[in-house]
């Protein structure tokens, strides 16, 4: 797998494939090729894939240095490090540019949204603090590189302002139905690297009932027919859609065949009008809005 | 005119209609009614539209504080207020959530987006400095309320963790072709009122040739057909489209019977019906984006 980005500040290379779930799949995924993971605290599932990785690198699959490990603050840095059995990670992001009540690990992990009351309580802490806390975890190692989640146009100008070190990565939604091309070329300019999470457009909501009526991409002719004539599946298409725009991807699996599928967007080439069909079908649809939760949390208005 | 909003904290009524040009025309529209005026040091006319403001008070045509004045922190408001000649802006807010070099008044005014160079040079000002000395303004007394313009919901988000005093105005681009529907949600629910600038849509980037090959809104079918069928002209039904969204608006005319007709706005109105089927034009059209002057602007990304 050659294909990665070099990120500025650090000159590190970042895979553009990865894949995430519990201790086997993590474990045959190193086996298949797999090297960029992509956790959170607030996925649950970090001491399952931290297993997957220790028994990969304890058979010899792999070295820890072989592998790009990612997380996002939210309780802890040092929490999910320990979850994981990991002594640093390789990127680590703001899940959501939103400040909540911190609850204790100990108390409820992860955290989620919600008080132990139930309802969603923002706090009063300016980005700004929370960056300086960012930038701290890359001085003292335990994050390589820093980065933005689910950020946007005047919000990311800001955190240039006063970043020391500036974010790397920003990691967003994107899809064909939501091809956010501003973003990408204002973070090109930047310089910073951009991950697309929810590759699959509504397929990854569907088990949650929140894909908002929208049909599915993999059964959408502009897609279903360029997977035909190259013999791909749609997955594959969706996934070299996003690749082939300098995207980092990280589709979700627990299905092996499926899993070692994926990997193989990164050995074919799609034409540049294959590219545009499939990004005409933007209609701006966001899948993953906190304002769904709470109108107070509307950061994409 | 009654049709005000009131802001939430101070309890101040901003009139929801407005006019600004040169003094003849400020006098004339004090004079039909206007009470609040928009300016901007960018705009280079705050000198001629303070001499209208101070003849219409000598010749007893209204108070300053029936007035209200909104202008926008680029050189320094005192400089704003001196053009004036008034004592405080009954709203001053940040024109764009973008620092630049700053250009001192006696030697280029307007600075505009340009230093002497001819190119435009962002600098390390993170937003919380700026917010900190507009609340310094309000303080003083030469700003009774301070808000923003051009901003979008993760920014006046983190605005909203730091601010002392809060925003009480956002001023954005609204129109038939950019509705913005989820930032006034979004407004509504934080309690802060919008002003919507460039009702008429294309119509005022004609003459600057940056109407984006977009059709004009007067022209269009959807909105000529309801002008017609109310007896009304095309921009008296753009602004009571705005107005009964809750919007205030500021048409721009130095035309005097365009003024006084585009004042009956407040007088009649639209049925939900109709409403909506001018909110179906959005097509998301920017006309107001700095993006298009440099790459590193683009703060709507």
């Amino acid at each position: 797998m050659s294909t990665a980005v070099t990120l500025k500040r650090t000159g590190d290379k970042m895979p553009l494939v990865t894949k995430e779930t519990c201790a086997d799949t993590v474990y045959n995924a190193i086996k298949e090729g797999y090297r960029l993971f992509d956790g959170a605290s607030d996925y649950g599932n970090e001491k399952q894939a931290g297993e997957g990785v220790a028994r990969a690198i304890k058979d010899g699959l792999v070295k820890r240095e072989d592998l790009w490990i990612t997380s996002k603050v939210e309780a802890a840095v040092k929490y999910s490090l320990a979850l994981w059995g990991l002594d640093y990670f390789d990127l680590y992001l703001v899940h959501f540019p939103i400040s909540i009540e911190y609850i204790e690990p100990s108390v409820k992990f992860p955290p989620e949204w919600w008080g132990l009351d139930g309802k969603i309580h923002p706090v009063n802490v300016p980005f700004q603090e929370t960056w300086v806390e960012m930038e701290k975890l890359a001085d003292k190692g335990l994050a390589k590189n820093i980065g933005l989640s689910n950020a946007q146009g005047s919000f990311i100008y800001d955190v240039l302002r006063y970043a020391r070190i500036e974010p790397q990565v920003l990691q967003v939604e994107i899809h064909p139905y939501l091809t956010q091309e501003p973003l990408i070329a204002f973070c090109k300019t930047l310089g910073i690297a951009i991950t697309a999470y929810s590759s699959f457009g509504p397929q990854g909501y569907v088990e949650i009932d929140a894909h908002k009526g929208a049909k599915g991409l993999f059964e959408h002719d502009a897609v279903a027919s360029i997977a035909s004539k190259k013999g791909k599946t749609p997955a594959q298409i969706l996934l070299r859609w996003a690749l082939q725009q300098g995207l980092a991807v990280i589709p979700k699996s627990n299905n092996h065949e499926r899993l070692v599928q994926n990997l193989e967007a990164t050995s074919f080439e799609l034409t540049s009008e294959e590219v545009k069909s499939i990004s005409a079908l933007n209609i701006g649809l966001r899948l993953n809005d906190p304002v769904d939760l709470d109108t107070r949390l509307a950061i994409f208005a």
